[in-house]
């Protein structure tokens, strides 16, 4: 048989090579504004900030904005079926805290963090950045951007 | 120029290949079982299902089984910081309810349905299928469900 030339078998497919292509997203790109809620802030407080922001994950942070925990609507909901005044209870007492607190960096894959957020069954990461003493939060990547991800993809508005 | 036999343009680059592949995913073989409730039951009840059956989305059905609502964990949030007693409420007080739905047929495209949990900012659809009177729920889709499906893409676990 004749050589073929210019013609090359890279051993990929198609799919492969958006696969690829979908390996290298990076979290900011993608990213939503994170919403947070200081430590001394009370759950009834907490909530009515995560119905006027439309976010299911709120980041709470100290007086030196640094991350200290994370409150999911599940984290709320659990409290709210307690038999305690939610306007008496700090949200510190029922976050989940730090070291606890998966978080990611803005040049992390995306790929990554839908393996973190399946893999941890939760809804959103905190993106953040060091600073002396601990992190600084910049942004949130939830199971809702990796959706879009997904739509973009197909309406070919992203590779 | 030597015309190059055999080998044709089809105008698709690799990343159009997989999109169209994507464009052909269909809701039935990803969706993961619906866990429903009585429209009887209380909002306490079903917040406890919530918990117990670790989902964010619960479907309420009638006592023919067939689907008249939906409660979100922000549905169940709300009813929980006002002033009645949760096990008094029940929870037809508080769902959405039919004909404001939004379901799928399991035939349905999964990029459809990812494009529909964005537009209306809900998590999961009911799956669902016709029956004398209405619909019976057969499945749900979220988008854990898509979040999956990205990262089984990139794993070339799919197509």
């Amino acid at each position: 048989a004749r050589p073929r030339v210019g013609y090359f078998y890279t051993g990929k497919s198609g799919a492969n090579l958006l696969a690829e292509k979908l390996k290298k997203l990076q979290v900011k790109d993608f990213q939503s504004i994170p919403v947070v809620v200081n430590d001394n802030v009370s759950v009834y407080d907490a909530i009515c900030t995560m119905f006027l922001e439309d976010v299911g994950t709120l980041f709470v942070v100290d007086n030196q904005s640094l991350l200290v925990g994370v409150l999911s609507r599940k984290d709320l909901l659990r409290a709210s079926i307690g038999k305690q005044e939610l306007t008496q209870i700090p949200v510190n007492i029922i976050m989940t805290r730090m070291p606890n607190i998966t978080v990611c960096k803005k040049e992390d894959l995306i790929i990554d963090v839908a393996r973190i957020l399946i893999e941890k069954q939760i809804d959103a990461l905190p993106v953040v950045k060091e600073v002396d003493g601990g992190f600084e939060v910049i942004g949130r990547i939830t199971k809702t951007n990796i959706t879009k991800i997904l739509v973009r993809l197909v309406d070919d508005d992203i590779m």
